[in-house]
């Protein structure tokens, strides 16, 4: 009996208890939110703390200067668009001279897709949880080719982003008014039935999204032409839900945030340098190390790992919410992109399990017996087991601007997780 | 030595080359079959053999007093359609007069879902096979409800038969024009890595097809009225690409048919009566048990087994072309009709693996690591291992006119196959 009470002193138990209470509520904070589609905006009018000068950025702060080449490159495009700038030398003078402020999406209810530069005039998504009343926001898809979301700018991106401000927002403002809002959730419960992790397979879920946007877009006074065009830039590009989800998952995540005893993670985000996490428990400080490169990855022809920027975008709010990489199972075509099978996909989705808090109900695997999807990464099971959260992401060139050049799974960096824990230690007085 | 060839007497030996060659034969032909929908026509000016008078039905060939209640339902169904008859009763008055001829859909290069009936004026779904220049017909999926194809009539029937002739037809026939015809094995490949079984699960494909047809759709001369109609009723019907499955899988079936010496199972069809089988070797004779009923299914609330009609259809010819059943591991929800879960989807397509000659390459399942559908059902194989082929199914009351009661798995009774066997021992002289 005495030597019980010598390995289990009172404090520490205490702790252990107030800790499994906090990621408890922490975990059906995450389950509860209803993330709805609501409306299109205007970034400038509805996303908080965006001012005329701003450009939103992905991943953790970082200066100008510390950007990789295709966030800068980037960068400079969305202010070619805005006008702030007649071209990249202008754009990188300008950045030069602090006139422009460059902000992380995160810290302003916002989310982006590898560079996930937001600027003033972009139409954004607006999506609302109605549980806790916060919003999200985030661009629409630009889709392939030379686009800023990988750090890809030309003339091309510029003809784009105006006819997505022109035509594509304020089409989509009338037809997700009409449809009354769009449960996210739903379409993505549906999607896990039909292939998609969520991440990178989008493909279903884009699908059903179409199908609810068909009727509101016929039966609106639009010309044929503004319906096919709408159409068809939905239908040709099956990412185009997938900055929808990350709103979803940003509002999930936020909603479990600043719980008090935590060790929930509750942001993975990287803005192609730095890899940074936050923690529930832990408030808005990020933890950082170096991002990682794509080695398990699928290149396209002429290229390979050493042409890749570090892995890079707020997309990981995914895996931080249990879909994507630790969905894997549901689309093991993800897995074969590094070179696995199927029973890779579903041994990653397995070891996603020993690092997580619950099984999300609402997304069941059906490859799994209809498991929900491991869902709440604890900071100490990933530092116990040494199992690093699998992130399914894109790779883009590190310097020639040719934008995405392939496409596979990395793991967060085991660092961030260590200074989080032992940030934790020091927060809570875990010495006592 | 003497005793080795005492064991492999020369014209056995000979035998067994010839149908392995014949059965290689067949599969190469079911495999470079490439079915294209390409029109929707009328069923008395383009299925061969249809007259004024006819009604197709599905399964093997049966008299009208031999129907079950749902097919002869059907059946008055139809003929009050045709203002062949006023009422039920004069349609069964008509049908005893020999007035009407009833005729298998199989003998008319035709196909339909659980009854299965066409008749005259009905718009039909026309696919061709480049390969071999085939065509086969099917009508257009009526849908839930008060529907022919589950043994239901009454006026919201005949009001849908009338706009599915006046509008979903002519609308569809210009649609498929503008796409210069689309490829059914295209979507239904997509179908398989999105959780379609392709025979009770065609969500994804129902979604494709629509993701096909929207722009043409758009961009003719249509009033938006007509456009939101068509759009509605085939985005409410999850089993609209049912009946274009069910046309392609005859095509391969039939390009697979009368190959001299093959044991390969060309056609297995439910009348609701009788369930009979058609092997490539043995000409268009038809191997015949009594149809079973499904035990292994889920009921509506209220229904059990003893209310259902025994298993109807032509939508088994799906499972002889390898998907459906066969395919389950991709859509493991389906087992879930009949108790299974996900290992139950696995082990049931790996069972048909063990009666069937070949995987298609064409159908990869991504939870067997991308290996093809089990395709091409040796009538040897069962015989010999007991396996049963595993169709997934629909149940209709046996008697009320209550439409679908449920739906879940049934097994081919071995019956058929065992006489197949003892008709291809005849035909080739095996006692030789």
């Amino acid at each position: 009996m005495k030597i019980k009470e010598k390995v289990e002193p009172k404090p520490t138990r205490y702790l252990g208890e107030r800790i499994q209470e906090a990621n408890k509520l922490a975990v059906e904070r995450i389950f509860s939110v209803e993330p709805t589609l609501i409306d299109v905006g205007t970034a400038l009018k509805v996303i908080p703390g965006m001012t005329s000068n701003t450009i939103l950025h992905a991943g953790p702060p970082i200066e100008w200067e510390m950007m990789c080449d295709p966030m800068k490159r980037a960068v400079c495009g969305a202010l070619i668009f805005e006008g702030l700038a007649g071209n990249e030398k202008e754009a990188e003078k300008l950045l030069k001279t602090n006139k422009v402020k460059v902000s992380p999406n995160h810290h302003h209810d916002a989310v982006g897709p590898m560079t996930g530069i937001i600027s003033p005039s972009m139409p954004v998504i607006v999506t609302k949880d109605s549980t806790f009343g916060k919003t999200a926001y985030s661009t629409f898809n630009e889709g392939g080719g030379k686009v800023l979301w990988f750090g890809a700018f030309g003339k091309e991106t510029l003809d784009r982003l105006l006819w997505i401000k022109d035509v594509l927002g304020p089409t989509m403002k009338k037809v997700v008014a009409k449809t009354g809002g769009i449960s996210i959730w739903n379409i993505l419960a549906q999607g896990i039935q039909m292939g998609d992790e969520c991440h990178n397979r989008h493909t279903a879920s884009t699908n059903l999204l179409l199908k609810s946007i068909i009727e509101p877009l016929l039966s609106l006074d639009l010309s044929n032409d503004v319906i096919l065009q709408v159409y068809r830039f939905i239908a040709g590009n099956s990412h185009f839900f997938l900055n929808i989800t990350m709103t979803a998952c940003k509002l999930a995540m936020d909603a479990a945030h600043n719980v008090e005893d935590s060790t929930l993670v509750t942001a993975m985000s990287r803005n192609g340098t730095d890899f940074g996490i936050r923690v529930s428990g832990l408030g808005n400080n990020w933890f950082i190390s170096s991002s990682p490169y794509l080695l398990d990855a699928l290149y396209n022809p002429g290229y390979g790992p050493d042409d890749g920027a570090p892995d890079i975008g707020d997309s990981s709010i995914i895996e931080t919410m249990g879909l994507g990489g630790f969905a894997i199972a549901s689309a093991p075509a993800m897995a074969s992109f590094a070179g696995g099978g199927f029973q890779e996909a579903l041994n990653i989705t397995k070891q996603m399990g020993l690092i997580t808090l619950a099984k999300n109900p609402k997304f069941a695997v059906p490859v799994l017996n209809f498991e929900g999807t491991p869902t709440g990464i604890d900071i100490r099971k990933v530092v116990e087991t040494g199992i690093l959260p699998s992130i399914n992401s894109a790779v883009i060139h590190k310097s020639s601007g040719a934008g995405q050049i392939g496409a596979g799974i990395v793991k967060a960096p085991k660092e961030c997780f260590t200074k989080a824990l032992i940030a934790y230690g020091e927060r809570y007085d875990l010495a006592a």
